[in-house]
């Protein structure tokens, strides 16, 4: 087994490698930046390397800081977490050029499906739903109404260079299509510096619902299970489930089978993600594949009872998987709420000094979080403070809970999104599973549209 | 249902109640002393009333001010929690009288059982195995003789009307019996006003292991396993677990199946314990019933994956339990540590304020606790500040994580038993199975005898 784990993170998931490592009795070297020296992390792993001032691109971001760091550290893998440079190609190739085992796919891997249209195509070749649309840029409004007239109206045009959403306009009917052809194409030369559009079919009221799969280097590849991740703030995820209560058991094998199909035909391993969304018929699209451990992983874990990190370490070490799919059964329902560092009110970040702090826990109740009091919440990276996971038999006891939960997690001198979470598991729409990946920017962001 | 549960105690059980509480859906008012204002049990609870000053029998032992707070709450319901008054008729009868259900089993109940000799003697002529001795106070010497010749020596004198371990002495032969029965005669009478002595056989090595059981109005009951609570410090428990790795499955069914048996001889329901002693070939021997929740339930609840609290609440309204002995299966192995506010090497209590606090959590981590930094633990109290319950797969693998969880656990302020837990939990014996209920005395007390 390895020896000595660097974990190129920081925050909760660079605690929650430590507990993997521990468990497996690897060593750990953290490195650091002097934002963090205070941090839980650094006092749990067993060493600490500083890698640079708090500003990121400085230290999480920082290759050379890094490579050095590694190199000193006498580890012989790096774990990368989410975020930073967890799918870096770059980052990956410097582990190699060390000699140092990325805990991850390997460097090809990342790269090949860094590449989302080319990923898109291949699966899209191999019968995998991807969204209808043009291939790449249309060249012009003709083919543009031809590709539209083919996939059906409503319409998504897209920046093929843009991001972030900018240069996405909705056209309903072809009546719309030259002024808003126009506007996208100035808006994306405006923007992003070249005006190609591309077209996609339009998702009205979309979820958005994915499969965490593993895999090791040998050809196996198993999924373990769904999440639905469609309540979303501006594309940010804020809370996850499983099993989704948007799929029958039916819709559920069909939707996981295509999954790993989908992994395998692009000759995946290590743990992985593969992103849909569902329209309103439940017919889904593949959107992109995540080629790192997620955020919410622990939902994944919670349900199927597994270790997905200490999975992670075993096949990037060369192990054969530990489980096969047959073995993973779900045991209860999960869900997750993202507690936030910020305004309740503006989703804007809070940082500042936790002066009074009281954790939930007992039964039923996991969190993962790397906070205390006295600690002092950094405005240079994520606002995320801690991941409250709850579970049980059914959604409804799993969301009383969580409830419950939100009601006993006390954290003073900074604000939180603990209030906005006890308003959405309230909501009739929560409780009635009657939304989509708007519903947060539809109803609690009324006000700042 | 009821509508509102008094909650009759404090601390980290307080809390527990308070958790069962809102999953039912029932509002609770915690009767607290001014010592424990600034609590979360106090903070959490729907509504709290003062029930007197800082002294516990001026406050949780004071059936005057909690039966006036009691009345004034509008409550219909009183949970005891365990220790203060979890155990005392006369407080179940104040309930009675104020109309409001005393939950755990009725009156009648507790007063019959607590008289544990009149409890022996039913369970021994009902074939269940007790320690073998006089029925009773021994007359005279010749008596305790022929008492000692029918049971075998070593025997054990214990002073009839003592406790806490004064006036009781192990006889290895006859040739000591005569100086032995003196010595303890006048140490009973200096100690206890009565020179009354009995014998039981002396146990030799013993394991103290206790089957949790449960009971509805009608007559079912079941039970939920059993825990090891071997390892004590002056017969205070520090560390339970379950399954013991003390019994092979044949013996478990056997002394499961015994416990049961005794319950319902004695006409036990709601949650209980037998608390049994073990010998060297594995004879088990009954010693008492506890007619309260333990401070150990949570080891059961997450072998078996029930709520006990939910369920004593549950039968004490009137429902039929809501599982049956088959719908129990053990899930995992468990362990539970009490993390006690005391010095580490003294084993004294170490009250005070909590200055800096890093609370175990993730998977596989229950922690049932009360504190937050900031807290200041009384000396008025039990020096119990957390409980900390590891599952997993098997005894390595919680051991494992158990080592883990307390090197997580940062407690400054105060004095903590965390690195005896950590001695502990890393020594040969206690990873060999290899102990009874005096090793902790024998090997971490050595220097205090």
């Amino acid at each position: 087994m390895f020896k000595k784990i660097f974990i190129a993170n920081r925050g909760e998931i660079a605690l929650r490698i430590i507990r993997a490592c521990k468990e497996l009795g690897i060593k750990t070297c953290i490195g650091y930046s002097v934002e963090d020296k205070n941090s839980i992390p650094v006092m749990l792993a067993d060493e600490a390397i500083c890698i640079g001032p708090a500003q990121s691109m400085q230290s999480y971001l920082n290759l050379f800081s890094l490579a050095q760091a590694i190199h000193n550290s006498g580890a012989d893998a790096v774990h990368p977490g989410y975020g930073f440079l967890s799918e870096n190609p770059t980052f990956v190739k410097i582990c190699n050029d060390l000699d140092v085992t990325f805990i991850g796919p390997d460097e090809e891997t990342i790269a090949r499906l860094a590449d989302k249209s080319k990923v898109k195509q291949i699966l899209k070749q191999n019968n995998i739903p991807t969204i209808p649309g043009s291939d790449g840029a249309v060249k012009n409004l003709d083919e543009l109404k031809s590709v539209a007239n083919t996939i059906g109206y409503p319409i998504l045009l897209k920046a093929s260079w843009g991001g972030g959403g900018r240069g996405m306009r909705v056209v309903r009917s072809e009546n719309e299509l030259v002024n808003e052809f126009n506007a996208a194409q100035s808006e994306a030369k405006s923007s992003f510096g070249r005006e190609d559009i591309y077209v996609e079919k339009f998702i009205e009221h979309p979820r958005h619902i994915e499969a965490q799969v593993i895999g090791d280097k040998f050809g196996n590849i198993v999924h373990v299970g769904e999440r639905d991740c469609t309540l979303q703030r501006r594309h940010q995820k804020l809370l996850e489930e499983s099993p989704s209560p948007y799929l029958d058991e039916q819709k559920r094998a069909e939707f996981l089978e295509t999954a790993v199909r989908a992994a395998s035909i692009l000759k995946y391993w290590n743990a992985g993600t593969l992103e849909f969304l569902f329209d309103e018929e439940k017919n889904f699209y593949f959107i992109e594949i995540n080629t790192r451990i997620q955020v919410e992983h622990p939902v994944s874990e919670t349900v199927y009872d597994v270790d997905l990190i200490k999975e992670q370490i075993m096949v990037a070490y060369g192990y054969e998987l530990s489980f096969k799919q047959e073995d993973l059964k779900p045991k209860c329902c999960a869900m997750e709420c993202r507690i936030n560092a910020e305004d309740p009110e503006k989703f804007i970040p809070s940082p500042g000094k936790i002066e009074f702090l009281f954790v939930p826990s007992g039964a039923h109740t996991r969190v993962d979080s790397h906070i205390y009091c006295g600690y002092n919440v950094s405005p240079y990276y994520d606002s995320m403070i801690a991941k409250l996971i709850i579970s049980g038999k059914t959604r409804e006891e799993v969301r009383t809970r969580m409830l419950n939960s939100l009601s006993e997690f006390k954290i003073e001198g900074i604000k939180t999104n603990i209030n906005f979470f006890q308003k959405l598991l309230s909501s009739e729409d929560f409780i009635n599973n009657t939304y989509d990946t708007n519903f947060i920017d539809r109803v609690f962001l009324n006000n700042h549209k």
